[in-house]
């Protein structure tokens, strides 16, 4: 009887399995440790992402960082010898930190000392003189109503809300935090506060403040906003929980420029059979100016650059067209990955696919592709072949910031999905630094993204 | 058709998850969700790991650190209010490193600088005024063999042969290669070498020397065997090649002292239903001397203590009995684990299931289980309750070093798995400290531990 039923769940699994037979399966396997061997022992992620990082380092969009990361990927991937490398020009906000801030606690009007803090991403400085005031804690923006004007106005507001630690995905207590920062100066600015502190986006407690992107409204006052540290909030909080009066004072020099030229890299490799089917890998070539932009997103753009590699040295002809995309610009206006989809609509192309890497250079855990019937039954049947490779997660949601927009012209988007665990610890922080990367967690990251790659140049989705 | 396939094919799961209904499914979900929140907001077992490396650090056998460590073990679980603490005494090897070692390189006999190695556990001294030879590489003992007495006596033999980059799993790369460690001083003895460098057991190339146990034989002369840094047996390696005359002197003053007393330590929860079977979850307690045994296996100490911790927290009464046990002496003689099983057994105990978490407190991805039949069947069927948190990896392996001896009275053997790739950058080397340990991979490997205990606890196997 069991026998029986064996055979019948055969049955069902071959038929879920429909357009990918054994053999394929095999030679399917024997490519797939090929690019993992290569990787593994002859890979050049890990010293192309040392180069990026200590040649050239910080590279928020419109620093010199930028454009020396433009041209030192366009000259790596012609120096690879891609079919084709090329530039998108896009014009991209132009926002700089200026001096390193400055922020001194007090208690009861008694100095305290510094606390670590850094200027959000966008955020406009304070006066000359800097901003002195009280400073009231909230953990949300229903507080700030409760609160009210008679409570806020003139006062410094710090966002307090901590990341969920319970959530297992570290990017889903990320979630449920960021619109403080993105936020939080608007919301506070209704009720006249001064500035706003927001708590640093990340499970541990240290001493690094996070930068990232904050917004403004058109007919609210725009008012400075910055990050504290995880241990700078969890002190000003205990502070003011024991009663004491806390103040404190805040200078930040961060200007607006004008809007600046620059540029997506795009290195591609022409299909042997369906040239006219694109399959993108990408990353954003932007960072951040406190830390190296290591996992965010150095090591997403050099395992892209790497897939590609790979094809070549192993002499794979992809029957499909692989574009390796540098995007320009995700941390703070998205223009590149705007830009890109608007190209590519106005060139006719027809972008089958596209997979995005920001989410660190950590270990491998899976995919997740935003599909449906027969394309998300043929990914989920190449499953198995990650197997060797403690690849198992494969979920049928996927996406990213640069490669969204492609989605209405009918791409199917694919998140590449390495362990979250580790990511928000130095993720908009100075400690995003290349010395956090590992060596072998970034190569099997290239190894699997290639991989995947790999089926869908074959067989299409 | 399809709709009696799945009907059929549901009947082969069911038939699977025998004495696994849906509404226990349902209630063990809810108590590994309470397991996991309670360890990621509340748990101890990242400060308890501080505590252990930082206030009392390396603790080889015989040393004050593992008698400071078994004390302060048994006064945690104690002051945890475990039902039981006790120790096992058992009488342990005792080696001393002595003076730090010395090591200089010469290239036709001009002295190129110092370099980086340490005695490997348990090699005897050089003499007083040190040794100073030629050195010759091989990658294995084939070749000692091939290059003869003639090329080898008095000469210092390098052996080199790295790690298999290619292995996935790095366990499976330091098995190729740890031969070199274990054996090499017999080996290259027998050839009339009068010493022996280890390139380190590691993927990655720095300078940290990695030591851990080698052994003599007793008709073969001892000679003094260290490890070398990777990137030191990269440099020895390039000079040779180069056609130099390569020459070390190396200065070790490690010793063996008389064999000395100490215990393993053991923490029990009385089971409520079925006593006498007996569940062990454990760790070792020594560490070699150069780091602070963070990983190696402060971590796999500290995580077996969680457990019993979270099930008093929780107030879960585990039907069937808990042990977590700190094993003395795993690195350099295993008398710890081996006193273990002779009490078992001595005692006419009856454990039922010993799980071993000595493979760092990294991400965890599985577990292994040396079992078969309804064994295996029910240990896989527990698998979909761990996808949540993104544990996959169940096979049918399972052991350690410390809980082997107690598999031949019918215990069923579990390893913990967590991911492999990061374990061997710092195993056995000075950079196994608490900072390189991250938070909330080492609490959700105790998370994971507990959980599967629970289980085990519960249902049995």
């Amino acid at each position: 009887m069991i026998q029986k039923i064996v055979r019948v769940c055969m049955l069902f699994s071959s038929l879920c399995i429909s357009n990918f037979s054994f053999s394929q399966s095999t030679t399917d396997s024997v490519v797939i440790r090929s690019i993992y061997n290569k990787e593994l022992l002859h890979g050049q992620t890990y010293e192309n992402l040392r180069y990026l990082c200590k040649q050239i380092g910080p590279r928020l969009s419109g620093s010199t960082g930028a454009e020396k990361a433009v041209n030192w990927t366009f000259d790596l991937m012609k120096k690879f010898a891609f079919d084709t490398v090329f530039l998108q020009p896009c014009m991209v906000p132009h926002w700089e930190r200026g001096e390193k801030e400055v922020a001194h606690l007090f208690s009861d009007g008694k100095k305290v000392g510094p606390i670590a803090i850094c200027a959000l991403g966008g955020s406009v400085a304070t006066p000359n003189k800097g901003i002195t005031a009280d400073v009231i804690e909230v953990q949300n923006f229903d507080e700030l109503k409760t609160l009210g004007r008679e409570n806020i106005q003139g006062k410094i507001v710090l966002f307090n809300r901590a990341f969920d630690a319970t959530r297992i995905n570290t990017f889903e207590a990320y979630g449920g935090a960021v619109n403080q920062r993105g936020r939080g100066a608007i919301e506070a600015a209704k009720y006249g506060a001064l500035a706003v502190l927001v708590r640093s986006m990340t499970n541990i407690i240290d001493n690094n403040p996070h930068t990232g992107a904050m917004r403004y409204a058109d007919t609210i006052t725009k008012i400075p906003a910055c990050a504290v540290s995880t241990a700078g909030a969890q002190e000003i909080s205990k502070l003011i929980k024991s009663g004491k009066r806390v103040s404190i004072y805040l200078k930040m020099t961060c200007k607006w420029l004008p809007d600046i030229l620059s540029y997506n890299v795009v290195g591609e490799i022409r299909g042997s059979e369906f040239p006219d089917e694109i399959i993108d890998i990408g990353g954003h070539l932007d960072a951040w100016d406190l830390g190296e932009g290591a996992h965010d997103d150095g090591a997403g753009c050099m395992q892209s650059i790497e897939v590609l590699w790979l094809f070549k040295q192993l002499a794979i002809k992809p029957k499909r067209t692989l574009r390796a995309v540098m995007f320009m610009n995700e941390e703070n206006g998205m223009k590149g990955g705007l830009k890109y989809a608007e190209l590519a609509k106005q060139n006719g192309e027809k972008h089958i696919a596209a997979m995005e890497s920001d989410e660190g250079g950590f270990l491998p855990l899976g995919f997740g592709m935003k599909a449906a019937g027969d394309t998300l039954q043929k990914f989920m049947s190449w499953k198995k072949l990650f197997e060797p490779y403690h690849i198992y997660h494969f979920t049928d949601d996927g996406g990213g910031v640069d490669i969204g927009p492609l989605e209405e012209q009918g791409t199917t988007l694919i998140s590449f999905i390495p362990d979250s665990q580790r990511y928000f610890d130095v993720h908009h922080a100075a400690s995003d630094i290349f010395e956090n990367v590992n060596k072998r967690e970034l190569e099997l990251g290239a190894a699997a993204m290639t991989s995947l790659i790999y089926l869908i140049s074959q067989y299409g989705l």
